[in-house]
């Protein structure tokens, strides 16, 4: 018997519609719309249903992810630089009660100091840094598989 | 005589909108809009009315703020996760010449240390903090009196 | 049927005896006299009876604050200067275990950065700062409508 | 020969709508209508074409810098409030790869503690801070001198 | 032919009065009068006297330890609250000349940040935390071997 | 044409021997020998040969971090509580020049703020943080694939 | 004509009347009756009346404070070990508006960080310290002659 | 009926076995063989058995203490230097689940600044600081009596 | 009618005699000679006279900015590496009462923490940085139309 | 008999030679002339000679304080602004042997945080803050007491 | 008369039985034996006689310096990575009561600021970074000529 | 063939010139003038010309160093006490482009804190700290070779 259809929430954070054109040393080559498709197929793979959201909008970020209330089963999130000074996204994601996945393309931990604090993580599930687009897939199942068990 | 009209402005920053819902253990479980009916007829009797305002969006808060401008004569408000963060809430505030208060619903100096901060405190007549939905009525009559006398 | 009374302990903290003369530019011109009257009369209001006691002791209002446990329903508290130096008042009001409420006439938050940390608010029910006189009035209500509710 | 004639985005941040009626003892009482246009006759001098946009809005703000990218040579900058506390702006600017100039009205190093500390001044060509909106003229000049040098 | 009788003085800091009834979670249900009790039977068995002595008064505290000086051989000492802020109870133990040893009875390293620093341990022989009341006897113990050896 | 087969070496810090027994609130039910058993499975797949390496002794972890130079194609580690302290497993790990992800099981940035700051995480290619035994297989593939491409 | 006379409240914080016993080294062996003898002929001289007043209780210390307002010209104060501690004492002092001189009997800044630090020296007129027992004269002098022009 | 038998262990950090030879100015010339000779007999008529072991090798300590689940009721540490820098050892502590006692023969707060930080006392059930080779008897009996009431 | 001539005095702090062959990469490769001597002639486009004056030494620029007061009507200076560290140069400046500048060639924000700290900027009249040779140009136009309005 | 006159050296930091014309409101109307005459007047009288030397050089400073080694008794010293900033004074009186008398005209501690701190106090006999001129009368007075008993 | 042979331990810290192999660019390409054999050389000409002990193994490395007591006169320490993290190095090197040179091939200083702490220094004859391999032959003669003399 | 010679200036900062009078426990009993003969001599047997100078002041420091550049091939430095404070020479020994060996006589690292933090270090091929004298014999050998090699 196939697992019940989950609806995960895949939130994009400022300048992430940028990928694959800015500073592809740091962020690499491949665009947003890439990731998502890839993620897209990956969802199905896994009997999930995603719906991708990208804003520069702190405000819109908060929107949505307040509609993921009763009808998202998770939250995938990258949230870009928002990560480290965003107290309202915390309060956001938290005030959902679902399970939040934090994704960060390059090892914010490398970087300058000002990156290596996350108002994100203490409210998160699991953080990965550093694995690139993969890194989302690699959420992904990740927030699958602990809704799931 | 009846004391002269006065017009207030009701800020409510990200994630209020989901008071009620939102960790009711933190918050509690009365709606935003019955704290904004609630105030109204409080302010009715005060002689006041009232313009309530909640965004998500920073930007929206502080377009507002601006337009409180010469048709308001003070401010009430919750900064939300803003409190935190948000140099430029501050300053439109502080651009409008008008007295503020700042209101918290829960004691956010119980809470994490990030939450001890505030950069609207500095611009505030005053500072209420975890009574809770109450904390707006306290607050409301606190800065009409103000104004008046 | 009115409610069953309460006996609210109102504490005073060092230098609030000298209210009314104290440089007024920052605590106002009213009395502790006048405001312990004022105070008075809206607990009879609501069916509360007061007892208020102000010393320069931290000791002294240790002792005070003990003496309630059993017999007092809250405490209503302007720690003065103790605020941010004593240890000591916070744990005789965590001891009695009855809920607390802190009041500061000034916004102590737009004051020297030393007055920004409060060792009573992480027990507190709720913190009013920057009221004036008023906000005792204020911190009353909303501690007795905390107590029966 | 004349120069070829160069693209400059003039980034206005939040609250920079006031200018004129916002605290005149601190930002003068210019209006940024005024600077604007003072600026485009600058430009014409220059060779160059301006566009300007202000916003309250962290993510209107970061949109339009974003479309900067391949259509403008170089960005003018006052990020307002937003200097202290917008890593997404940063990240924004530095994505486009372009020369960027932030300018402040006021001495920001002479007010407050918080604005001595800037997230956009390290990946920025320079800074101008306490020439009024002097500063913006100043400012120009040197972005497009760095541009054509 | 048994050790010279000694005379230690116990000292017991702000809301140890409260022994029993306070916070039993933290501070256990034994009485300061069964730990004095308690005390002097060990004391007697080792030929101490001891003078116990509790206050809430800072002042009282350094009036007492103040007249140890030549009467008394040693200092065991539970500085409760004044632990974390009380320069003049430091300067009083130190002026006396005397050993002092020094108890807690919740383990402080535990609990609150500003628990973990202590401004008596810099002149104390040593520290025992989180014994409980045994923590006394123990105390006492190794004071009385200190002076004899 | 399947790729060239590569060699990692995981390597265990101090304490995970004691997974499935040791807090599982914390770290799960699951046993380092099925965590490894399970890794040696997806190797296989992926034509990656495993060599697992446990030790509570951080000369032991530094000794075989040596060894794996010329020998590896990259390093799995979860430092345990040395992430936290050691500066030589960060200096054996960068002397082998071969990329390192880093793993750990809870969510380290959710914990106690000693465990936020990482020795490890500056040299690594990414960190996986909070998704229990799973940030294993998943830190395994993302190695991987960082290696083939 | 000579001056006229003015009243001088001389305030000795905690453990000072240990003087001339306590730690010699540090502190002298000047008495502090000796010091208030010489302080008594010195005043007399210049047309004073002193009121010496020693407390170990910051409490009655801060009682004796708020009583030299509208009896008193200036005070000349050693706050003693609550130099560092006490806000309580710095607002008393604050309160009665008037001259405030701190005199310090040892080096404060040669000795332990946390005797660096003042609540008192950000609302004096002047600092005194290291000049032993004679710093009382000096500060007298340097007290009246600031009252005097 | 004589209580049931307990097993403690007893670990001695790096450098103790100097005991007796290393700056015994400071940590005296009682040797580590005799601390656990008299610990034994104390032990015995306390119808406990010990189990010693001291070792400069952070790993060993670890792997010692790992073995005391299932088969010791307590453990009883002076974890030496490794206090100030080891997280492994406190992870190692904790994940036994057992009881344990932390002992420094010098008053450590007394000494440099950075031993004024333990890594150990978080998980604790006390400290005992100071008493020289008597803090281990000490300990051993709050620890025995702790896991016998 | 022309504007009234005014006299600028110009401080090149230590090692700017060194502009031109010093770190290009940094300083560019103008060298001072050629900064003054464009400086002069903009000047007198200005109706202004230029003094300029550079020294290694900081007491020469103490005496030279002494001697500003009554013949100069502002300073334009670059502090060079006494920036960071020189309270003497601060006070000398304030000291004068005269117009400040303060001029960087390197954009000082996006080098070492050390030098995102200044002792002039806090009495200075603006903040230029970054700008290279041109930033004196630009500095003294801002200058003097402060000055002249 | 006459005590044996001693040789006291002045010396005056930075910026003192503007005093009378520098900010009068915090250093007052005195020039530093007329300090020098009044010491020297009141030097006589107490059998001693001064040499007065001010400079805006650190270096000459050193200098000349290296010269007192041998010919004088004491140093009276205002560092001016190098209080904050010289560890090569602080060495230079250090190197004497000689004792040090510290002294501020204005009270450093109710100013910028930055002049709270003083490389020379560690090293001084004493400090002087706020006494404005006659601070150095009072300074010479205990100095040459301290030498002369 | 040639001078006594002197035993000199020199230790060698993690990771640097990897010199020559690990990152050439920061540590050079002679390897630890070729370091040893040229020191050996280099003793002999001094009439000394060295041993050297390499380990990545804390504990080794303490239970080595141990044995140093009583049969060498001097220790000559690379510490390695522990220089930064291991009290218990610092206090195994103070208890032999022997002079101690530490050594470093990089300049740890101009490094990752956690590089720039030492927990060797404080007890040690003094330190020498940066001057690569060559630094131990200059340790060497400056720890034999400190012996000797 | 013998080596080339080499130029090499040999700077001695504050208070160096007083070695061998100035607290000779800290500096030794040495003077300046047989350190510079001293390292004359060994200086020509390595065919090297030295330059050595001392002076107290920065500002002549720098004029000395940026003359090195063309004659000079390295400098060799203590820098006394601008070590801790001058940014100017730092940038001054940077200016120049040659090699820099930092010497410090005593253990900067076992002293006072602000001793433990170097502006030269960050720009220095390494430091030599505690050797005394010998120091800079060392440091001379240090410097060459790395030149030659």
């Amino acid at each position: 018997m196939p697992p019940e259809s989950l609806n995960i929430l895949v939130i994009h954070g400022p300048n992430l519609n940028m990928l694959g054109t800015r500073e592809p040393d740091i962020y690499g080559r491949t665009t947003l719309d890439e990731i998502d498709s890839g993620l897209a197929v990956q969802a199905k793979e896994m009997t999930c249903v995603l719906e991708s959201f990208q804003s520069n909008h702190e405000g819109e970020l908060i929107d949505r992810i307040q509609q993921a209330m009763g009808s998202m089963d998770g939250i995938l999130i990258n949230p870009g630089g928002l990560t480290h000074s965003s107290v309202s996204l915390r309060d956001a994601l938290a005030s959902t009660g679902l399970p939040v996945l934090e994704v960060h393309l390059s090892n914010v931990f490398a970087r300058e100091p000002f990156r290596h604090q996350s108002f994100i993580s203490g409210i998160a599930l699991g953080v990965i840094s550093g694995l690139g687009a993969r890194g989302y897939g690699v959420g992904l199942e990740a927030l699958v598989e602990h809704i799931r068990h």
